[in-house]
């Protein structure tokens, strides 16, 4: 295969490219919002047929409970090569509020490199450069299909909380089961920065109850003399952080898999802003966080515990000088690479039973399971393959990212059990979920030249 | 003067006495009802009418924004003799649930020794032994006037917060003016512990704001690095207090007049049930407080720091993982004798500046000047002849006790600058502000007779 042949392919094609993706974000596919249903299946309807047009043998609509996922094949010549599920969505955020949009957000318009639309870049355009890259890549070998089989997977929830997307997988997990899952819905570190993700946070949440008298008391008959919940909730909470704000649940990092040197250090080397972030972390005044660990580390690859709600006795306005009846907080853990969100849940009761003073009742609420951390070293096979098909597309050293937070990367990871791939050219600056949602053109086109190296970098990798 | 005139006169008169109570107690003088309003001033009338028909040479109606407030005088004959004001109040609580009573709440009946119906106790009946004690007194020392100038002072918004009454008091406070107060609108420890408190608990508040980011923040994206206003505030307030359970604040004890050893042992020869008191305390499981003291101690006369309410971030119901913009808390400070609430407002507020982490803004909302805490010693003029007219009464020791908090009498304290004392027969057991409110008829009597003496004790002691 000639770098050049694909990159020739791609560029005769650009024009083609642009203008299909444009009549694809015309349709309002907001998941969220009851009255587009029909948008959002008649989004899946023009996908599937452009699939069609576009040589997968294989195309299908999964219907869902909520909205349709569309469904595409194309196997590798090779009965024997691997297998890769390439996740997108297709399904778009609200608009509002429509007075700042520059442009109607469902009239696509380019200016310059940029293409202006809701969807552009989250996530129809970035599923569509995979399109282009995956019959570029089988143009340029010479050959009828790709390396690896490819198995799309373009879901149509995600902006509405991927409700049905994992009862889907449970129910299609043998036709899609793979060697890799390729997530195209997250962002490059700048234009100028290719970067990769290698990992998501996972979850698990619970609601602390602390019941002291069984009724609210005067605090002039008997304050001073008897617990306060909310005294015992601060002091609980309190110590749920060491001097060093670690986690102080005992074996809370047990099973973290520590950051290596290497990503470490290519973390360092990304051009990180910290006044830019904490600008953007809603004016804080002050980075804190876990000692001996940078602000991106912390965020990235670093367990934590937040408080998210918390609340008792007398919260409306004015004085009651009462000893409340009971303390209530909501509290989360972000968890990192070899966490398990139900360990760190029983930990968690155990260490808030032993905390409670005498006099208090303690009760831990643990809504469902949790959400698994996920994590693809960057020396894993996969990733290793995607860095090189990445070098190869931007002609530069590719950086790695993380995400402190994940959706359905989740759920992908736990029920096809194979490891996660990020390759995704959308930037920070796109303003997905905002008005004025923009794509760079020249990124979609260097995605769709990357993927064209990354199914025959996988089809020996992942073997 | 001769006992036994004086307990002769009450005798003879003991049925009379009922009987006129027993009327007062039919009109239902609720203040906190405006259906009410016309019974409240019905009520004040006939107390007017009651004491001008029982030798007050003067009997006033002070009118406030609210209800009416009695006003009677008997001057001493000895124009240089003490002035005492007697304070009480003839308005009641609503009587809901109604269903919970055995009986009419404003029909009330004798069942034995006791008298049951609304006020009976709180605090009409301990208003009323006041003029037929006087009147016993006067009897017995063959003179037309008490040793000392009685102002009886009767107001109508008790049971609905005293709101107009500190100005009430500032608007009369020369006539007002006086050597001591009479409190008679507290209780005996029991029917055969008679007891006086010698102080009431005053009162500071605050409401904390912790400010961090200017708007909730995904805990996915920015959990762990940046700090959260609601682990700040929990370790504010768990910093409140030291491991031996003692405000932290720097300086909050410097002004507090210590125990003396015979208040202490006062105190502790008070029967009280700690299991019983717990079971009130709405059974709470433990006592707790400050190191070194007994339950009595530390709700009558040791200060303490309560939050009475705290809230932040998502308080409904489900989860959602962020990192709050702000948390809140209401905290409150008992305090008692030598502290002043502003010094400690002043306090309270330097430390929690202090004590706010990096990145962390702090807001301190003092509503108002709080409530200067009431003291008067055991060894006090005032106290020492009102225990020596309790224990000619009674026939036995008297003990003490305090009350961890205080309402209308403060503002007597403040703006009269009287000492108080505290004479009442009411018990705990009276049901006061509940179904089948009573008083026991013979403890009424040796009120009356207890105050018959206390005026020729005080005509000497505050001299």
């Amino acid at each position: 295969m000639q770098v050049n042949e694909v990159v020739a392919y791609i560029q005769a094609r650009k024009e083609r490219f642009v203008a299909d993706l444009k009549e694809w974000l015309t349709i309002p596919s907001i998941s969220g919002d009851p009255a587009h249903a029909a948008d959002v299946r008649r989004s899946a309807d023009w996908l599937a047929d452009h699939l069609r047009g576009h040589g997968f043998p294989t195309v299908e609509i999964w219907e869902t409970p909520g909205h349709p996922a569309v469904y595409a094949e194309w196997p590798a010549e090779d009965p024997d090569a691997p297998a890769v599920v390439v996740y997108g969505h297709h399904d778009v955020q609200p608009v509002e509020p429509l007075d700042e949009w520059d442009t109607d957000p469902f009239d696509p318009v380019e200016r310059g490199e940029q293409l202006i639309g809701r969807g552009a870049s989250d996530d129809k355009g970035q599923i569509f450069f995979h399109t282009l890259g995956l019959r570029a890549g089988i143009a340029a070998s010479g050959r009828q299909a790709p390396p690896v089989t490819i198995k799309l997977l373009v879901e149509g929830e995600e902006e509405s909380g991927s409700v049905h997307f994992a009862d889907l997988l449970w129910a299609h997990r043998e036709r899609l089961s793979c060697d890799a899952v390729v997530i195209s819905d997250t962002t490059m570190w700048a234009a100028d920065v290719p970067s990769m993700c290698t990992g998501m946070r996972g979850l698990t949440e619970a609601e602390v109850t602390l019941r002291g008298p069984s009724r609210d008391l005067h605090s002039g008959s008997f304050g001073g003399a008897v617990p306060n919940p909310l005294h015992a909730m601060a002091e609980l909470l309190a110590a749920l952080h060491d001097a060093d704000n670690r986690v102080a649940v005992p074996g809370f990092y047990d099973d973290v898999v520590p950051l290596t040197d290497e990503e470490r250090t290519l973390f360092a080397r990304l051009p990180f802003d910290e006044d830019e972030w904490l600008r953007g972390a809603g004016d804080s005044r002050a980075t804190h966080g876990e000692k001996g660990y940078t602000t991106l580390e912390r965020i990235w690859a670093r367990p934590t515990a937040e408080i998210n709600g918390m609340w008792g006795g007398h919260t409306g306005p004015g004085g009651k000088t009462i000893v409340p009846s009971e303390a209530h907080a909501k509290v989360s853990f972000r968890l990192v690479a070899g966490q398990d969100p139900r360990k760190i849940q029983m930990a968690f009761e155990a260490w808030v039973n032993e905390h409670v003073p005498p006099g208090i009742e303690a009760d831990v609420d643990v809504p469902g399971s949790g959400v698994r951390p996920c994590f693809s070293p960057i020396d894993s096979a996969g990733v290793s393959a995607a860095r090189r098909a990445m070098e190869r597309a931007f002609g530069t050293d590719v950086l790695f990212t993380r995400e402190g937070g994940s959706g359905p990367e989740a759920d992908l990871a736990d029920v096809l059990e194979a490891p996660l791939i990020f390759v995704a050219v959308g930037l920070n600056g796109d303003r997905i979920h905002a008005p004025n949602e923009k794509v760079e053109i020249p990124l979609l086109l260097k995605g769709a030249e990357a993927v064209a190296y990354l199914w025959e970098e996988l089809a020996t990798a992942l073997r």
